[in-house]
This record gives structure tokens, C-alpha cells and sequence, in this order.
């Protein structure tokens, strides 16, 4: 067991702008002006997505070697499916995605066998897709009243 | 029935460092030093976490009035278990997080009970954290070799 702790906070600013902030770290997300917001980012679905992405594109780097592949290139394009009715409470479906699809670009000399002993390694070793598709539990904790 | 699709992609740079890019917008994920990379920004999984805070703060500014409460202030602290020997390959372990545990945080002249009905709704309503916790199903739908 090596459990880790990963922190973040979410604080609200102006409309439905939120600075998101981890170590340091700065992001702003926000919602499209179609949505009520100022577009100053990705909304928290893209930001999602695009952590997924991510989390894939490390597992990739972190195991090319060990499946014997030379990474070129490599990049991950993701597309999920929502249904906003949940979201905007005018239907009693879920508010979260149904499904994400996604597909991987590869660039590599490397052996046919390998790239795809490679490829469908990846998913299952990602933190950020496992989180998704075998779920967590969340805990709301706290309410401070400030 | 009101299905969107929302898309990102995720392009593998130097070492651990990928480019995020939805509608136009980039932001840098990387790894710490520690973990093999150059710390350029926050990793997968402390975006996971801020996209989660992020989705909760806008789903408090949508849905303040209907609950009569007026937000001087909402922030959220979030924190992840993560068993890092599931992503390193040490343990049969699940990769990804086993519990993320969130803090709300909040600035209000409001009635209390308006108040405590409208953080008792909030984490329902958030499309990220649905996500997460009833889970996605995700599906590598192609393999391009560039």
C-alpha cells in the first residue's frame, strides 16, 4: 500500500468563473457565454476530458519502454456524451457523462506487436480513467461557514 | 432528451508535459520532478480533482437563487486517496482514486436552512461529480498510426 493524498481547491470568482488552484498550480474554468458565463476557459466537462487525455498520454510515456515502443508522437482526442437535461434539472436522467469515447494517435517505427500490446495496455494503467470507470466514492466532509 | 457532446485532446510533448486543448483554449499538465517530470503545471489527477471542485462552484452560482441563498464567497478544498502502486504496476490495486473527500466553503448573509438545503443539493446536480461517482463508460474506439 502507498497511499497518496492529492489536493485541490475550486474557489468561485465573478459569474461562474472558478480559479482552480493544486500546488501552485493556476487554472481558470469557466462556462460559454451561451451557458451564462464569460468564456475565460474549458468548462469542468472539457477540463475533465482533457485529464483523462493527459493521465493517457503520461501512462503512454511512462511505458513505451517497457513495451519496446519509440514514441514519436502520440495524442489522444476525446469526445463524451451529456445530457443536459440533468444538469439543468428538467429531466430526472443522470447529470454526469454516459460515455466517453477516444482515440489514440500514435507515431512509432516500432514493431506492429508491440504498438499493440502497448495500446491496449494504456487505459487500464491510467488513475484518471480508472477513476472513471470503476467510480469513487465522494465524500462531502465539511460545510465551513465562513 | 438534450444529448451534447463536448470534445478535448490531449498531445504527449517533452517527457510528461501534454498540451490540453477544448475550444481554443490550452492549458499544460505535467508530472513533479519526483515523479519523472519537469512540473510545468498540475498532474491528471489534481486537475480531476479541480474539474470536480470547479463543476460543484458553478452548479452553487446556477442554482444560489433558487435556493434564496446570495453567495458572498464559495470555495471548495478537495482531496484524493490515490494507491500509487496500482499506476506503478506493484500491486493488484485499482489505479485510480478509492475516495475524494470535499470541503464546501461558504460566505452567506442566507437563512440557515436555505443555506444547508442548498449544499445538500449541489453535489447532486454536478456533472463531473456524477461522473465520478456512479462511473463513465469509456471506449477506445480507434487506434490512428500517423
Amino acid at each position: 500500500m502507498a497511499i497518496e493524498q492529492f489536493k485541490a481547491t475550486a474557489h468561485l470568482k465573478q459569474g461562474t468563473q472558478v480559479k482552480v488552484s493544486s500546488r501552485g498550480f493556476e487554472l481558470t474554468l469557466d462556462e460559454p457565454v451561451a451557458e451564462g458565463g464569460t468564456d475565460l476557459g474549458m468548462n469542468p466537462v472539457e477540463a475533465l476530458l482533457g485529464a483523462l487525455g493527459a493521465c493517457q498520454a503520461i501512462v503512454a510515456r511512462v511505458y513505451a519502454k517497457r513495451f519496446k515502443v519509440q514514441l514519436d508522437d502520440f495524442w489522444v482526442e476525446l469526445e463524451g456524451d451529456l445530457d443536459s437535461d440533468g444538469y439543468m434539472d428538467k429531466a430526472d436522467v443522470r447529470c454526469g457523462y454516459s460515455a466517453i469515447r477516444y482515440t489514440y494517435h500514435i507515431k512509432s517505427p516500432s514493431a506492429q506487436a508491440d504498438i499493440d500490446a502497448f495500446v491496449a495496455f494504456i487505459g487500464g494503467k491510467c488513475p484518471v480513467g480508472d477513476s472513471l470507470a470503476q467510480g469513487v466514492d465522494l465524500q462531502l466532509v465539511g460545510v465551513v461557514q465562513e
